[in-house]
């Protein structure tokens, strides 16, 4: 099945590719590696802010790093034509705006990394980094970086 | 003088290989490059846990890194085969969970850079990210990542 | 033109190349990339430290993200020999020391970003995480780091 029928199956659609924020690009391509730009929760006019968990719940955080999944993934496609070149889901950095005394950032980066299993299978088993930072730009909940490898 | 030699004449063993603690899996191979996740201080029992320099002192939270390069390099020998077959540290993360007025980050991240000095030798030399984060998973003190090049 | 004309022509000159605060190298390159210890903006008797915004303004952190991006460059000469010889500059991690409602880190990294783009067009184009953290080392108000591909 290709990942776009995946994608259907799943009821997700990716969003349109998001300008960054600032003076920098989405995606730099070397070898057969795209290094991906942190992403952000934000789409139109849904965009997910505040502490972890005060201002967000877990479980909106962890929604808030699917929507980030589906925002990079745009990108991805844009980048290689398609989703069904990408060979391989490398890393994953997951950055959680936490309260000093908030200690489950894997949860919350469950979100984004569940769904890439669930979208990409085998493909989608990625290695991990998950830590709480004191502040996000655009006082955003969640920052994402991805490394993919392409086909 | 192979790597267990030398881990022998070190006085130290290789933990058991640690399970993640999500969805994601330690260590994912892209050419000759090892990605490994963020590992945290823990060993069965033993857990390194709160903020540097109030929970635990500058000396402990360097063991706790030691700690992570253990069980780091329990994955690297489980993926190669051999720690043998390590060609170069490329990089290591360090983050610890830091009070906003601790400043001394270095000096705990060289508990894990100082150990693969020792193991590595001149293929131990890495490049090296250390930063304070406001909390990390489950509570750990420290986390650390790697990128490791296979011979 | 080369690299050295252009920084003539932008009235920078880059400094010393800095010595690691701690038990690691300043870059290794693995393939054809060169992967960059987290630099600070320390040059000499000048040091930019203290939390963005309380201790620093926005536009002081930007001085600071320029200031290691200089430094981070006499590296990458110094290992290459020329900057002539940068063909992409592919990825940079910003962290900012950032007080917990401060929502601006983009603006402090554009600092770095906008230079790179400067010095170096279209090569210099890169993907990019900035984060607000707890504290860095040595009170460093800015931590950067690059992945840099060589010609």
């Amino acid at each position: 099945m290709s990942i776009d029928a995946r994608l259907s199956e799943l009821g997700l659609t990716l969003p349109e590719v998001p300008a960054p924020v600032a003076s920098y690009v989405n995606c730099v391509r070397s070898g057969n590696l795209l290094h991906l730009s942190g992403g952000l929760p934000f789409d139109g006019e849904t965009k997910v802010t505040g502490k972890v968990p005060t201002d967000q719940s877990v479980e909106a955080a962890q929604e808030a790093a699917r929507m980030i999944i589906l925002n990079r993934l745009a990108i991805v496609r844009q980048e290689l034509g398609s989703l069904d070149h990408v060979a391989r889901i490398v890393s994953l950095q997951g950055f959680v705006s936490s309260e000093p005394d908030f200690y489950d950032h894997p949860k919350v980066i469950n979100g984004a990394s569940d769904l890439l299993l669930e979208i990409f299978g085998a493909r989608g088993k990625h290695s991990r980094i998950a830590v709480g930072v004191a502040a996000l730009p655009l006082n955003a909940s969640v920052e994402i970086s991805l490394v993919v490898e392409a086909a």
